[in-house]
Order: C-alpha cells, then sequence, then structure tokens
C-alpha cells in the first residue's frame, strides 16, 4: 500500500497500491457497535480491542461505521476547537495497530475545513481519506452547519481488489457510486450512521439492491448501533453481490462483529449460512424503544427510573419497555390516585407492577392537591372550576414524581404519546414532567399494536387485557374519556399522520375523506401546541417525522389553516 | 423596463432596462418594518398600504426586506406543499399596483427548488427576481435546510442608474458585490433580515463602509424590525455613500418609512439632516428585550403576563421590561412568600409593583407545600432534608402561578438569567415555569447594568436600591446566598462567556488567568444542564451566542472537559 496523496481535496483520484501478492481471498471484519457521542478516548479503547479481535480471526480490512471516532450525531461539539488536537492523537493511536487495514469514519480537520470522513490505516501511519460528498441538511440532519463537502472520489488497491469510498448519504444517491464504477472500482464500502425509522431497514435493502445491482458492484455497507438522545441506530449492516442479492445481513440493534470473505477473481462474497430474522414493524418499532430508553438512562448515569403508573395503556406499555430495558430492579412504578382514579385503574396498575416485578407504590395526591387549592384560594374564590383544577392534579403528580426523583436519583420517564403531543393533550409541567418521553414518537393507535405485541411474546400477559380494552381517559373529572374531547383513535391518527408525517395541508387532507370541522379542529390544536412540544422532554424517533430536531415550527406563527 | 429572462438560475445576468428618460434624481422609500411568519394575506396588506403611501410620497422605488412576504425565520413552513400556491396568489396581488417599482424579498419556488429571492414588480407584473447566493447554515441560521443557492448577478435599469441587488449574508462577503461591480451597478440594493446581538449595528456598519468604499458603490441596506420567537431583528436600516460615510440611518427596534434621494449623475445619495440617535449597549439590549417580549406576548394572544415577584433583582428587572412592552394595566405580580423569605423581600416586591403601577398579589405558598410534604411523607420518612425540599417551594410556586395563567388566560413569563441558565441554578418545572423566559440571554453581571439603566432613566427609581445592593439569593433555604454556590457573579460570567459564546476549552480559560478547580467545576456544571435548557422556556436572543437553536449540543455525550 503506498502513501496517500496528502491533500485528497484537490486532486481527482487518491489511489494506494498494495505490493502483496494477490491470493484471490480478502477477509473483512465489519463492527457494527456503539460508539458515544463525544467520549473519544473510550472509542479509540474500544476500536484498538475490536480490531484486535478481527485481526485475530483473520481479517485483512476491518470496518467501523461513519464518525466511529466522535459518536453520531456530534453536532455544536464538532465546532470546539479543541476537537481537531483530539482527533489527531486519536488517530496517531489507532494507527500504531499492525497487520490489519482499519477503515474508520472519523472527522477531518485541515486548513479547507472541517469533513465528514473516511480514514484509511494501516501499519503506523494514515494512508489515505475520503470525505464525504453528499451532506444531508433535512429532518435531523444538520451536516452543512458543520461539513464541508467533498469533491473527489477515494479508491484504494488492495490484495488484488479496487476498493471504492462512501459515507451514507452518498449511497442514496446515483453519482458517487457510478464515479466509482467508472474509475475501477470491483467492490464499494459504504460507512453509515443511519437511523432507524419504521420500515428503514427495507428501505436500505431496496436501494443496496437498487445500486449494486445497476453499477454491478459488491457493496458493503456498516450501519452504528445504539441510541443517542432521540436517535436510535439500527444495525442490520448489509453485504451485497454485485447481483443485488444480499450476501450477508447483520442483526438488528444489537452490537456484532460480522466476518466475510471476497474472492477478489469472481468478485463475489461468500454467503452467511443462516437467514437474517426479519423484524415485524411491531418488533422493530418496540426494540427501538426499549434501545433508546436503555442509552439514554445508562448515559446520563441515572441508577433506574420512575414511571407514573394511571392504569392506563401508555402507563403500561411505558412499564413494559422500561423493564425490558433496564431490568425490573432498576423501575420504580408509583401510583397517584384522587378522586377520579377508578378502582380498576388501582388494581391494574399494581397488576402490571406484580407481572413485571417492579417496586410499587401508591402515594394518593389528595393532600397535595388540597394544599394547592387553599393556597390558592383567596384568588380563585369566585371562579368556577375548569380546565385549571384538572391541571393541578396533573402538577401535584408531576412535582411528587420529580421529588422521589430528586431524593433517590431516578429519572423521572413520562408516557405521553405521539397522539397526545400532537393535539397537546397533556398538562405541561403536569404529566409531561421527565427526562424522557419513551411513547413520544408512538401514536395511540400504534400504542395498542405494541401494548398487544408485547403481550404475545409471554405465556403470562403482562399487560392485564382490560387495560387494553377499556376507553382511555385522563381521569381529572368524573367520567373523563378521551374521545370526547379527541373522537376515536383511528380517525385523529390518521389525520395527524397525514398533518404530521406527510406535511399534507387541510384541503389535501379534506379531500382525502375526513370531515372539515373535524380536520380544522386538529390541525388548529396541532399548531397551538407548538409551545408545550417545545419543553417536553426527548424520545426516541420511530416516525418519519418526529416532534424534535426534525419538525422546527415558530412556535408564534400567523399561518392559516385554510390559507 | 423589459421583462425578465424567465429562468434566472442557468443566466449568468438578468437585465431590465428602462425606457423612461433620465431624470437625473430617483426616489427610494426605504420600508423597514415587521412581516409576522407565516401571515401572508396580513403581510401583503400591510406591503399593500405602504407601497401607496410610497407612492403619495413621490417614490419610485420600494424596497421591503428579506422574506417580507412570509416572514422571518419561517423555519419549516416553507416545506409545507400549499406554500407555493399562497406565495403566487400573493404576488400577483402585489403586482398589480401601478407607478412605482416594488422590490420585495419572498421564497421563489420553481422546478429547481425553493430560493431565499428578491423580486422586481412594476406595472402589473413580475420583472425579474434575484436568489441569494450566500446561504447561513450557522449560528441561528438553517438556510440549507429550506433553499438552493442562487448562482447569478441580477441588475435592472431604472431612470438612467443600474441597481443590483444583494441580500443579506451576500453582503458578508467579497464576491457577490465585486460581481455587481463588475457587471456595471451603480448602486447596491441589499434586502436583509438581519437579527440583533449586542454591537451588531456597529458591526454592520463597518462592514458596510468596507464594502461601499471599496468598491465605490452606494449601497442602500433595508433592515426588518420586531421579533419571532427569540429572534430579535433591529432595524438600524443604512444608506451608504460610495465613499463608505452614512446618508441615512433608520431607527433602531421601530418601523419606519425612510425616504432617500439618488442623484444618478453623482451617483450620491442626499443626507439626512438629524443625526441618528447611537444607543447605548444598555439601551440597545433593554429595547430588544423588551421589542422580544412583546411581540412574543401579542402574537401568542395572550392578555397579559404574570410574573412571579421574588423581592430580588431578576423579577425586579424582569417586571420592569414587561410594563414598559405590555403597558403596566397588561402585568400581574404574584408574591408566594414562605418560610425563608426575607421581610425586606416582601416589602421590595410590593414597593416595584407600587412604582410600576402593576397589579399585585401576596399568595403564601405555606399550605401548597404542606400539602405536598404531607403527600410524600410516607416515601420520604426516613431521609434528611436536602434539595428536593427546596424544589418542593419552587415547583409550587410554579404550579401557583400556571394555575393563575390557566384561570385568568394570562402567560405566565420566567425570570432565569443566562448566568442561571447556564449552569442550572433553577428548578425545572419550578422556577423555570412560563412562556417566555425574559432574561434568558442576560448575564447576571448585565442584569445589574440593565438594572441601573433602567433607574436612570426616570427621577424616581423604579427598582429600590436595596434590590440592586443585597447579596442575591434563592431564598429556598435559610440563610442561602447564590455566591456560596456560584461564586461571585463578575468570575463566573467572565468564565461563561469564554466557554458559551466564544466556544473556549477548559485550557484555554485556565490559560487566561482562572482558577483550575473553579473553571473545571462551572464548564461541569454547564454540560450537567443541558437537559434542563432543553425543557426550558425560549427568550430574546442579545448575545453573541444564546441557548436555543443557536447552541445545539447533545444532552448526553461523553466529552470529558479536560480532553
Amino acid at each position: 500500500m503506498s502513501k496517500a496523496k496528502t491533500d485528497a481535496t484537490n486532486s481527482t483520484q487518491t489511489s494506494f497500491h498494495t505490493a502483496d501478492a494477490t491470493t484471490g481471498q480478502m477477509t473483512f471484519a465489519i463492527i457494527q457497535t456503539n460508539f458515544w457521542v463525544g467520549d473519544i478516548a473510550g472509542n479509540v479503547k474500544k476500536m484498538h480491542a475490536l480490531t484486535l479481535d478481527a485481526k485475530a480471526r483473520g481479517a485483512d480490512i476491518v470496518i467501523f461505521p461513519e464518525l466511529a471516532l466522535v459518536g453520531y450525531p456530534p453536532e455544536d461539539l464538532l465546532l470546539r476547537p479543541t476537537l481537531g488536537e483530539r482527533v489527531r492523537e486519536a488517530m496517531a493511536k489507532l494507527a500504531e495497530i499492525e497487520g490489519i487495514v482499519v477503515i474508520l469514519g472519523y472527522p477531518h480537520i485541515d486548513h479547507h475545513g472541517t469533513f465528514n470522513s473516511a480514514a484509511i490505516l494501516q501499519g503506523g501511519s494514515q494512508k489515505g481519506f475520503y470525505h464525504k460528498q453528499r451532506l444531508p441538511n433535512y429532518g435531523i440532519f444538520d451536516e452543512r452547519r458543520y461539513f464541508q463537502k467533498g469533491r473527489n472520489q477515494v479508491l484504494f488497491d488492495y490484495k488484488g481488489a479496487t476498493i471504492g469510498l462512501l459515507i451514507c448519504e452518498d449511497i442514496w444517491h446515483d453519482e458517487p457510486i457510478q464515479a466509482l464504477k467508472q474509475e475501477g472500482a470491483d467492490l464499494v464500502v459504504v460507512i453509515n450512521a443511519s437511523p432507524f425509522e419504521i420500515g428503514k431497514q427495507t428501505a436500505r435493502k431496496e436501494l443496496l439492491t437498487k445500486q449494486s445491482s445497476a453499477h454491478n458492484l459488491p457493496i458493503i455497507y456498516v450501519n452504528t448501533v445504539g441510541a443517542q438522545d432521540d436517535i436510535v441506530f439500527d444495525g442490520g449492516s448489509l453485504i451485497m453481490q454485485s447481483d443485488g442479492s444480499v450476501a450477508h445481513e447483520g442483526v438488528r440493534f444489537l452490537n456484532q462483529l460480522m466476518m466475510a470473505q471476497f474472492d477478489t477473481q469472481t468478485k463475489t462474497f461468500d454467503t452467511q449460512t443462516k437467514a437474517p430474522l426479519v423484524l415485524s414493524e411491531e418488533s422493530e418499532m418496540y426494540q427501538a424503544l426499549v434501545v433508546g430508553l436503555r442509552d439514554y438512562v445508562n448515559r446520563s448515569g441515572f441508577k433506574g427510573v420512575i414511571v407514573g403508573l394511571s392504569g392506563g395503556i401508555d402507563s403500561a406499555l411505558t412499564l413494559c419497555i422500561a423493564v425490558d430495558a433496564l431490568g425490573s430492579d432498576r423501575v420504580y412504578a408509583v401510583m397517584m390516585p384522587y378522586e377520579y382514579t377508578a378502582q380498576i385503574s388501582l388494581e391494574d396498575a399494581e397488576a402490571q407492577a406484580a407481572r413485571l416485578n417492579v417496586s410499587y407504590t401508591v402515594c394518593p395526591i389528595h393532600d397535595a392537591v388540597a394544599g394547592l387549592r387553599s393556597a390558592l384560594a383567596p384568588l380563585l374564590a369566585n371562579s368556577e372550576p375548569d380546565v385549571t383544577e384538572e391541571n393541578l392534579q396533573a402538577r401535584a403528580r408531576g412535582t411528587i414524581l420529580m421529588a422521589l426523583s430528586n431524593k433517590f436519583g431516578h429519572m423521572v420517564i413520562s408516557t405521553g404519546n405521539k397522539s397526545e403531543n400532537a393535539v397537546g393533550y397533556s398538562t405541561l409541567y403536569g404529566d409531561m414532567v421527565g427526562g424522557f418521553d419513551v411513547l413520544k414518537d408512538v401514536y395511540k393507535t400504534d400504542v395498542y399494536r405494541l401494548a398487544n405485541y408485547r403481550n404475545r411474546l409471554e405465556d403470562n400477559p403482562v399487560i392485564p387485557e382490560r387495560v387494553i380494552t377499556r376507553a382511555p381517559s385522563a381521569e381529572l373529572r368524573p367520567n373523563q374519556k378521551d374521545q370526547d374531547s379527541l373522537g376515536d383513535y383511528e380517525t385523529l391518527d390518521s389525520i395527524l399522520k397525514m398533518y404530521i408525517d406527510d406535511d399534507l395541508g387541510y384541503k389535501a387532507i379534506v379531500a382525502a375523506g375526513f370531515e372539515p370541522q373535524k380536520v380544522e379542529k386538529i390541525l388548529g390544536m396541532v399548531d397551538r401546541s407548538e409551545y408545550k412540544r417545545r419543553q417536553g422532554a426527548i424520545g426516541t424517533k420511530i416516525t418519519k417525522k418526529s416532534f424534535g430536531r426534525e419538525r422546527r415550527y415558530p412556535l408564534v406563527n400567523g399561518w392559516s389553516i385554510k390559507g
């Protein structure tokens, strides 16, 4: 392998040629694992150990995901002036490893700016680098805030094969892979930090099948795993033959060191013996929520989580996810009944906690509400009860949960779903308190699907059946039913998906067959709740468009729904 | 004026030539005013009226700011599929006006994508358009999320002068104005939505002096005014002679229709007779805070605001700003004493309210805290008092303020300053409740400056002197003083400004002469408070780097302060 040209940004191609004899076989180790944002020292240590492991297993080349060195997305950590020095030190340490070629994602900082890059390390030094050409700046992505565009293809020859490099967004466009083909690539390596959303793995496979077969090129597609704040990376790394078929598929949501043999004569990969496990939509949603919560809580340094149980389906499902994420000994359920709490709510909350074997405490809020009312009495003496009094209950509960969090060092997790968050059917500083909202991006109709899915996993269902079948209620006044305020959830969710996920307007939604007054009411509720969402906890993205960094709306604006 | 080439994105220059005789004089009307984000119909109506006004005053050309049609920044409203139709209808209405040339900012949507553009309208149709070439994607700006880059200069001839167009960021770079000069421009019109920060007007003047004199070109620089969420536009539109001197300067923070005469022979503007009012730093900060709060409250549709008064300086200053923004009849002060509230706090809170003539209510929180404690008693029985009990007081107050908000329809505004927000010296869901945090971007040392500034404006100071001179305290336990937790505010703010505003690291701050342990402690507090800030209310940006959309940090990350 020869020395790389030092400045790839001004060259049209960077090539490396190996002096090794062609053996006909090349062994790749694909590292699908979790690199923590900002923790450069920890990530280097992990890469060091995994590289030695890959070498011991006979790998010629080991491949790490996009920006593995700093984790993804590093956001404004990329603007810290000390980053460059930290990266250089880390890269020097990694380059020391002998006897294996290392490809990894890192932020490349030089006099041209900062690039989202792939490094090729071998035998004590960095042999070359590739700069990502297509920088996503939509949805959750802000890459043009940080990175300069790469302008060149990079290929290197090793053991008789010419390998071209790409990074994530590059492969979603035709030009970069086409250019690699024209430059003589035998094989394309794509390193990724590709976030999960429902159906994403199917979309990736379709894309890679299309790109590999259209260009007659085998592709190694390495994805990362684990969660960073509201984003989950779901792994599922793929190795494609040049005919568009899948040779290897990594597991989803779990760390994996995947080995693959490439025949440099036939330009084909060996194929895995076991068929990959294809996850159902419920299963991938559920796993994403588990990983999202687990990584957030563990990285925040909290010992455990506190969940306010209401006897309803949202908190029931949240409790399951918490237990599956952290183990039952790190989950603390608190039931906070008041006057409007039904007896079956108390029974069902207790039953859930018992079936999941978590700590369960009942803390009635009568005194708390009475104390708040008493303090307010002189000011509210002449007014009729309204939403004010309902919110007092929710806020008394929020305050109690936060007091327990302060005292015992557990994180409060909230249980609001996407349908409620969308229309503002929630109390700010009340049921919205918490560090993480587990169901934030789960529509209510999907909450039901996931509850049924979780119940099917065990002989003895963990969520009592009547929690699923009873009509949902916030239980903040007598005989309250969600549907009195919101209508049925099927209709609500259909309208919300069109408005939020698909960005459609009033006219298009009415044209799809929904009642105009209902559409106007719901869209108005969504727009008026922007200020609540802005102060809400983060939660794992699973849909096409989650509330959070990928939906940026002005809080006050004069856009009229009907135009 | 001839018809524009229809597709400026593929041409190198778009020119319009007038058939009118050269008179030697051209009259410009510069519209420095507030256009509300999303309210296209309202903005069109406003532009219509102002154009007729400008025409009546003899203007040949009327100029509106950047994106005046949809307000700035429209954020993801730009992604709505119905936007294109709304813009086309609005532009058709504006083009109807006869006898005057209209230049305005609007989002141009065609088969190439969406552009941040300036339109030239005359005599019933759109004669041309210019697409912004430099799209800011740093700080508060996300323009590459929405817009395609323009690639061409646009100039038009009118009444004997060749006028070149630029938009905001374009003028901060040399190439666009240089290209206009080369293409023969006599005069450059720059439309802007340039956000306020401390010292920004001085920076703008320096820039425009440099650009006009370096290229020997007169410049008309039109800025917008008013606030959108956390951003304030401060006006101060400028008309520059080609020698770099200021011919006209618009007022700051206020609407203005500014007239200017351009002599097409000598290529000079008339100069304003009155010297522009130069604002002190305190004055511009204070005005920005007033405008930011006023526009947010009014556009949110709230009748008034509720402020929790503590007797301390933050709430005292917040009360002044609220009264100056909304008038004393829309401001409601609530004092919520508890065991640790000093008598002088009660006296001073009452005195402030009286001097500012606002509604003042005392609502002791003893019953509320007692009720919450009683509900929690069985769970906290064996524990020592700690921050949990302090937070209960803050959360009881937050709940009371929100109850009053719910009942009476006023917005709670919070009073946390930037120093506290930075280190997390605040209670989430407690003193952090509210729709708007007036001092969010004001360092504590600047809170003192502004309090003294406001007191100097009237013979009878509105903030009692001892509120300014007493040692600050959260009054959540006996004899609590802020400085016991935070040290003196001068040192704290110096370190915070280096870390936050200037993005410097531990080593650089220690090298500047601060005690290593202190620096480490403060930087750690900043990093650990990211989750609180994420759920905090928005507040007006006044510094170089405010907490909010321009500082995007991962909530959990492994970046170590010392590297």
